[in-house]
Order: C-alpha cells, then sequence, then structure tokens
C-alpha cells in the first residue's frame, strides 16, 4: 500500500486526486461520446480552470456556469461558449452583455415572460440578441415551465422577436433522490422527453430551437437512448461524492475529493475520536441522511484512502469533527493516535469544496508506478463568490 | 421607513448591519462588566479584524481564536492576548512557536497528557513555556477531561513542570439547545460550577491555575454569578441567529447578519419564489430544525429588514432558494416581482458567513437619523481557511 505523504499544508485541507479526476473525466466523456450528443460540463462543482483543463484535449470546450463570477473567470482563462444555468435576474444583464462583448458567447436561462422581456429590452437597448434558453420542467424540482404550459411559447416568441431563442433546458434534480437503476432510467428518459416534447412544441408553432439541453449526473449516466437530444450537462462526475454512491452511479473508491484532518482528542467512554475538522472542513449538508445508508457527515479512509470499517464523521461543530462507529455495526473503533491524519469522504462534493479556495492536488497513481510515496505537486484555485 | 439603497454588489451578499452589530456588543460588554470578569471575544464567528475593532475602545483586547489563520491576522492587526481553543495537534506547534516569537501571547487548549507531552516537548526545544489551558468537559457536549478524572491533575502537573499551566477552559456547547430561562439558568451555572471546581482540584494540589476561562453566547447571558470565574468567551452575539432567537437570547430585530438576495421566478401553483440564493449564500445548516419553530433555511425581510409574514426560505439547492409561507399558515405568499431584493435572517450565523470572504457593511441608524436611503460604505474582509 502507498503511503501519502502530506509535505506542507496544516489541517483540514481539501485533497483532489488527480488520477480519480481523469478516470471519471474520461468516464463521462465516451459514455456521452457513445449517446452521440456533446457534453457541456456543469464547473459548478469544480469551479476551477485548472479541472476544467482537464475536460478538453486542446480547445476549451463548451461549459456550464452557476454564477458570473465562474464566467468572468473562465472567460479570462479562454472560455467562450457558455449557459449560465441559473434563471436571470434582470440586474445581472449588464454584466452579461459585457461578457459577451468580450466575445463570450454566453446565454441566459429563464422560465417568464417577465424575464423574457427584460432579456428582449436589454437586447434593443445593446443593440445585440442575447441568446437565451427557455428553462423547462421536468420533474417539479425547482424552476421552469410545464411542456404544456402556453408561457413556453410566449416566452419563444418574446425571444425570437427580440432576442435570441437558444433551445430549451431541463434539469432531472429529482434524480438526485432515485436510488434504483430502474428509477434512474425512468428519470433519465422523463428528461429527455420532456425537453424534446417542449423543443417540439416551439418548432411546431415555427419558432426555432436549435439546442435540446438535459443533465444532471445521475440522469447522463442513466441515459441510454438521447433521440433529440443535442447536449447534456453534468458537473457532479468529475469528483462524485457519498450521494452519488448512495445513488448508485459510482463507487466509493470514486471518489475523487476528500477532506485531510488530523485526530486531536479522544473520548473512550463514548466511543469517540475527535479531529479539527467540524463543519468549516466538511460543510453541513448531511444528504446522505436522505439515503438507505447515512453517512454522518462524511465516511473516513486512511490517508491512502482505504476506508476504516464502519467508521464515520457523525458530529461537527465549528472546528471538531467526532468519528464513531457507525450505529449497529460490531465494527471496534481503530486506534489513531493523536496527531494521525485520515481523510473524511464528503457527502456532497458541490458543498464541501465551497468550503475552500483551493484544491491540494495528488498524483497517487503516478507515485505507485514510481512505487515512491504521493506528495501534492499542484494547488488548483477555485472561483468563489458571485 | 427607511427604504434601503445598496449600490454595487450583485446578489447574494452578505450584509452586516453596524448599529445593530454596535448594540450588540455594547450589550455583552455591559452585562459582563456587570459580572466582574473579563470577556474574551470569541472572533470564530465574525473572523473580521473590522468586527473586532468594534469590540474594544482603544487598544486590542483579549481574543479567542478557532484558527491559527485567524491568529496570523489578527496578530498583524495588532492583537497580542489570545486562545487558540480548538484541542491542539501537535503538528500546529511549530506555528504557535512562531506567532508566540512575534510577540503574542496565544494560549493552546488539550485535554489529554498526550497532547501536554507534546507541549511539554515543544517548550523545551524551544527553550521556553508554551500556555496551555486543560479544556474540562462540562456538558458531554464534546472534548475536556472530566472534572473528578486524575488526568485532570496529571496533565496540569506535565505543564506546569515544562511548559505553563495557564489555567482550564470549559464550554456549555449544549446550552444551544436549551429553550428556556430555567434551563439556561442551569447550564451557566453547571459551566461555572465546574469550570471552578477543575480549578480547585487543581489548586489543591499545588498547581498554578491563574485562568477561569468559561463561555457560550447563551450561558453569557444567563450567567448572573461568576464567582471563581475570571474571563469569558462568547462570539456568536456579536451578529445573533435565528437559533440563538430560538433559543432565546436575542430578538428577530437584533440580528446584524443577512444575506441579500433576488427574486428570480415563482411557481405560482405551488406557492414558490424562487431565488437567486441557495445553500451557497445561506450554508446548508439548518440548526433551527431541532427548535420549537423550524425556520427552514431562514426567515426572509424586506430590504428594510421587516419581516414578511411567515415567509421563510424553505428549500435550497446550490444557487436557488425556494421561499414559501409556513406550513399551516394562513398568510398569504406576498408579491415579489421578478428582480425584488429580499433579506434572508440565517439559522446560523457562523455558517451563513463562512460563504462569504467579506461583509458589506450599511449603517441603517445614522441614514435614518439624516433621512436618506442606507448605502453600503464599508466592505469588511474575513479571515477564513486554515
Amino acid at each position: 500500500m502507498n503511503s501519502l505523504t502530506i509535505v506542507g499544508p496544516d489541517t483540514p485541507f481539501a485533497v483532489l486526486d488527480h488520477a480519480k479526476l481523469l478516470q471519471n473525466i474520461l468516464r463521462m466523456r465516451q459514455h456521452i461520446d457513445r449517446l452521440g450528443v456533446t457534453l457541456r460540463p456543469h464547473i459548478k462543482t469544480a469551479k476551477s480552470v485548472d479541472v476544467a483543463n482537464c475536460l478538453f484535449d486542446d480547445v476549451p470546450g463548451p461549459i456550464t456556469v452557476s454564477t458570473l463570477a465562474e464566467a468572468d473567470a473562465f472567460a479570462d482563462a479562454g472560455y467562450t461558449d457558455m449557459i449560465y444555468a441559473v434563471g436571470i435576474a434582470p440586474h445581472k444583464l449588464p454584466h452579461v452583455l459585457a461578457l459577451r462583448a468580450r466575445g463570450v458567447d454566453l446565454a441566459v436561462l429563464l422560465d417568464s415572460q417577465e424575464q423574457a422581456e427584460a432579456v428582449a429590452q436589454a437586447s434593443c437597448e445593446a443593440r445585440t440578441r442575447i441568446p437565451a434558453f427557455v428553462e423547462i420542467d421536468c420533474d417539479g424540482h425547482r424552476g421552469g415551465v410545464l411542456v404544456d404550459d402556453p408561457a413556453l411559447i410566449d416566452i419563444g416568441r418574446i425571444l425570437d422577436s427580440a432576442a435570441e431563442l437558444r433551445g430549451v433546458l431541463t434539469h432531472a434534480g429529482e434524480s438526485y433522490f432515485a436510488d434504483t437503476p430502474e428509477a434512474l432510467a425512468v428519470a433519465a428518459e422523463n428528461e429527455r422527453a420532456v425537453a424534446v416534447t417542449a423543443a417540439n412544441a416551439l418548432q411546431t408553432m415555427g419558432l426555432p430551437c436549435p439546442v435540446v439541453s438535459v443533465g444532471s449526473t445521475p440522469t447522463a449516466y442513466a441515459a441510454v437512448d438521447l433521440t433529440g437530444v443535442t447536449e447534456v450537462r453534468a458537473g457532479n462526475y468529475m469528483f462524485f461524492d457519498l450521494v452519488m454512491a448512495g445513488v448508485g452511479v459510482c463507487d466509493i473508491d470514486n471518489l475523487a475529493l476528500s477532506v485531510v484532518v488530523t485526530v486531536i482528542g479522544h473520548r473512550e467512554s463514548r466511543g469517540w475520536i475527535v479531529t479539527d475538522g467540524g463543519w468549516m472542513a466538511t460543510s453541513s449538508d448531511r444528504g446522505t441522511a436522505r439515503q438507505r445508508v447515512d453517512q454522518g457527515y462524511g465516511m473516513v479512509t486512511d490517508l491512502d484512502g482505504v476506508p476504516y470499517t464502519d467508521l464515520i464523521m457523525s458530529h461537527a461543530s465549528q472546528e471538531h469533527g467526532i468519528l464513531t462507529i457507525r450505529p449497529d455495526s460490531a465494527a471496534v473503533l481503530p486506534s489513531l493516535p493523536i496527531g494521525t491524519r485520515v481523510r473524511i469522504l464528503p457527502n456532497h462534493a458541490c458543498a464541501t469544496a465551497a468550503q475552500y479556495d483551493k484544491y491540494h492536488v495528488i498524483h497517487l497513481t503516478s507515485a505507485i508506478e514510481d512505487a515512491r510515496p504521493a506528495t501534492i505537486d499542484a494547488i488548483w484555485r477555485r472561483v468563489n463568490g458571485w
């Protein structure tokens, strides 16, 4: 077994396993290529130009962003094809126009006539046509117009007349709560069918709909046929997390992101190991609490990434984590003396990563090949904020 | 009613009401002065030198820090009296020594003989005496030795022989789950009594215990007699939050921190208002879920801070919040057109603030006096990370 040597950073810090990252990226790329559509990775999880640069062979490809701060940073890095996939607030349109004036083909998202009118007006005033997607609600998760809502056509007409109707976009957010292959397959086919029906509705009325965009990590993997879809968005797949493992779209061994913490105490009478990583290090996200296996604030592994049997981070305060054996397990609390470093695998990579401004990148696979300890040899910055 | 004009920042952003901050700071200062002990504010909530500078009249006073990054930043700002109130990991001792070499009287915390030996060894090697507190467990919340554990004396002896036994420190973490004045009074008296008993146990054995440190915002306010205690630590009181209001130590109107978000959509059939502020803007902390009134991800107010009747942020994804009327309320969803800005009052100020690298500071009170709209006229940086 390789022994991970970590030079420099104090705990807690976020480690990104470069080899797992590349494997995860390749797996999705090959899957989407087989389905014959465009992959437009969502960079909301990684929020890192360095991670995104692993996604594309040579030239920057199409991406999805969750904030205009991401759009700015990726524009600086040469990315020119973006969807800002959060419903547009009208006051953000000058920022969108500024990015477009830089040569970035940034498209916006909306689900109301009010927003469409704002985009049309901003387009007219700027003597341009801002491209916009109509958000379609495929599963009641969040925003979007229903596919049979007459507002879909009304919005399409406003955009087509004074802005640019780029297409339709939907997100099967409820697929995160699926946990059987059958439920995931249903979610994926529903996401596709709703998006294609919406596109057809627009086209039947003589409106353009060049792009039909769907996506979530679970449905992307569950999809076997994407007829009528032109592109897939997904982002979590680069890192994966315990929620995705619970959904069944990855194994624990695929998780590329973890947090390194140090043991700072023991409460033997309670079966507790105390660490210097609390919710500030992991986030308060407890996504697996809704799943069949509640992983607490995260699973605990050694520095090589090997899980300790049934050891989870069960409690968190700001700068303290408490590690315990799962309820109902017969496993014995491992001996982890004060000063021992362990890794916490996160419930929700998007939330855990957001607690950091950088990743410490390890190249574990190459280290194994070279029979030398893995070391941190890169620090990759995140684009936080708005 | 004053109308808050916010110039500049895109939503979401964190607003700090300077007048409420000063009121909260003054209230705690006067309360602790009446009790006749030292106030050592915990800066883990605010993590801001600018906020801390509101705590002290002229010279920087004693503070409590939760990370060595905070210690570095506050040392840079002239603060020289600090307790790092997280159990010390031995690998952090060189950093502690470096701060002490800069003239910062930084004391550490520990609850095991292993840690005491590490502190003693580091002291010997550096030909100095690192001051350390023994952490006492007063309510089973987290770390600390029990007051009747012989380890207390053993740890004290190790520190006294080769480092510096500065005193005992306890934190009534369970007081956050109290919700009656009676329960809070019991928690406060227990915290005091346990700390004083521990100090007496050390002194009976001929060991020094110059400092007896207790603290949490709830117990600080519940305390009516602190005989034997020398100092109180508390941090949340500067901002307050919905959990503290639920505990009963503040009113909703005292909350100094909030998040400004923009309405980006409506789902009338579901009774939803959608905003551009998700858990990235508020954190996933749902501390009030355990209280009598579950505030969701936060209460919703207008920009002046006046709550909308029974409107809460009930759901969150990364960059989307959903506002709904509380279950069982007869209130009507307010009319908030797309583009409307509202404020979200947080469950847990420590966690919500941690989603930001800065505060936008408003001086609402002075604006009211001047009969002009309040504006943001300061940006105060936070010290995030470790």
